[in-house]
């Protein structure tokens, strides 16, 4: 038996046959192209499963037991359902739990890129044999995936894990997302960008990274300036760290993580950048006793995640409602 | 089978007789008095106990099944102890657990109270039938417990649910718990008292209410004041809501329960002072989606929660670490 993990992403998409443990096999790694049409591209993605596990199949005799997708937020993983993607929009609604189990024929399990992320990291990353961490990657936007008692936490309606939407700031700025305060109108990608933009001073280093070009300047530019010592990139980082700091505390509170794992852009910032100064501002906020048992760790599978993604979800995802086949 | 409720609070002790649904059949209510030493004040409760569990064998050759034991927070469930309660100094390090069971020789499960009320509230109050709930009381301090996916979310170390110190303010005011911009620190009954000590004007209605003497104003008279209409208590009563909706969004961003059930003081200011403009400020910072499928109500068990608290740990509280017997 084996499993077969897709992973849907703005710029990529992956199709991937894994043993029972989630391991990837083989695998097959596309950019993603948006047509408009997300049935015909859906299509494509069967076709490259289709192939390696006819190869897979012809070579060992091993037939699918389960498909899993991971697939861009905000999505409705008991239906089956990507809802309105913000860097898909012609995936809106796509029913694609219905579609991949009427192509292969056997369960299907869908989730968020941010849940199918923590099982990942659960399973084979930075949060093997921890029972209850959480995921937190602050790209565009700021996701979150909760592992509570070794389980994928996903409320009432599926709908756990908006990290990226808790305040941090009273009154707070306001959120592309029409809320105000949230996280991620502070370190989301998206925002920061924008604010980078407007407040870069002219000459700096950050600038000259960006080319010269103040519309071109990225997180990640400033994110160089400051490893490299720029004193306003520092400040500008540390006042980053100080707004990712007030998102984490809550998690603690409410349902004590021992691990809480950053992926993207922290990951990229490294541990004298971020995560040193990340877990002095998170203890300044919590109890001596909750500061020792927690660590906050870069994200372990990185650039290979997608491989892992997928299975993770066919493995340890949420069945949909209707997930009789 | 029949099976014991213990609920050890700061000014009372219950212990019950209940069936194996975890409704009460006997028991006894007394007022708790801290001789000072915790060991000699339990051996009073197990011999009421042990009256009441003997008079109902005789009665019916039911036999006792297993002992749950509310007791005041924080407490470790896993080992069974009472960790150091402010209000009942003398059970610092009170190892219950370990005690009941040489008592009665059954299993024992001990977990705090706002744990216990949440267990008890899902099984027989406001959250029957509710998957997903908060449960938040707010008295001296502010507590909380969750239950998600139908069971109790106890965090890695049995820590979770400290919803009294997600901060609400930034830069916020000291906490008792040495902490800044808890919760607690705008909405508890410590520092809500202190507060109104300081700002309830002279003459006012509140003042009345607590006979002239400024140091005995409690949070209940300006809950009385602000139901009378008293335009000082409405606006300070609009405060205490304002900071409670903060103190609310983090969890239903989180962990998405469907249902929050407001305990103590909450439930008596009521349904027009009290849930209705609070209902407004926090779906004020949802989504409406998420505002639409939450609703906020009083606790449902009232005064009779100790009856039912101990028998709901029993039933369905954390099995200790050791618990073979």
């Amino acid at each position: 038996m084996v499993f077969l993990g897709i992973d849907i992403g703005g710029t990529k998409r992956v199709v991937v046959v894994g043993d029972h443990t989630g391991q990837p096999l083989v695998h097959i790694r596309r950019p993603m192209e948006d047509s408009g049409d997300w049935r015909a591209d859906l299509d494509c993605l069967i076709e490259d499963a289709r192939s390696l596990l006819a190869d897979w199949e012809a070579r060992t005799g091993e037939v699918l037991a389960r498909v899993g997708a991971s697939v861009p937020g905000p999505a409705d993983a008991a239906r089956g359902i990507v809802l309105n993607p913000p860097n898909l929009p012609s995936w809106h609604n796509a029913a694609i739990g219905a579609a991949l189990q009427e192509a292969f024929g056997v369960e299907v399990r869908i989730d968020n890129d941010a849940n199918a992320a923590a099982l990942a990291e659960h399973a084979h990353g930075a949060g093997q044999g921890v029972e209850n961490l959480l995921y937190l990657t602050m790209s565009t936007g700021v996701g979150a995936g909760v592992i509570a008692d070794g389980k994928l936490l996903t409320g009432a309606f599926g709908g756990a894990g908006e990290a990226g939407h808790i305040p941090v700031e009273f009154p707070g700025a306001a959120c592309r997302c029409g809320l105000h305060g949230c996280l991620e109108a502070y370190v989301g990608g998206h925002a920061w960008r924008s604010r980078l933009r407007e407040i870069v001073p002219e000459g700096s280093d950050v600038l000259s990274r960006a080319g010269g070009d103040r519309g071109a300047i990225l997180p990640e530019h400033l994110v160089a300036s400051a490893r490299s010592g720029d004193a306003f990139a520092c400040r500008e980082f540390d006042r980053w760290l100080d707004y990712l700091a007030r998102g984490i505390v809550p998690w603690v509170m409410a349902f004590e993580p021992e691990c809480i794992i950053l992926g993207t852009i922290a990951t990229a910032a490294g541990r004298s950048l971020c995560f040193d100064p990340l877990e002095v501002r998170v203890a300044a906020a919590l109890w001596p006793h909750q500061a020792e048992r927690l660590s906050i760790v870069p994200a372990a599978l990185g650039q290979a995640l997608p491989q892992w993604a997928g299975l993770a979800v066919a493995l340890s995802g949420t069945p949909m409602d209707d997930s009789a086949s």
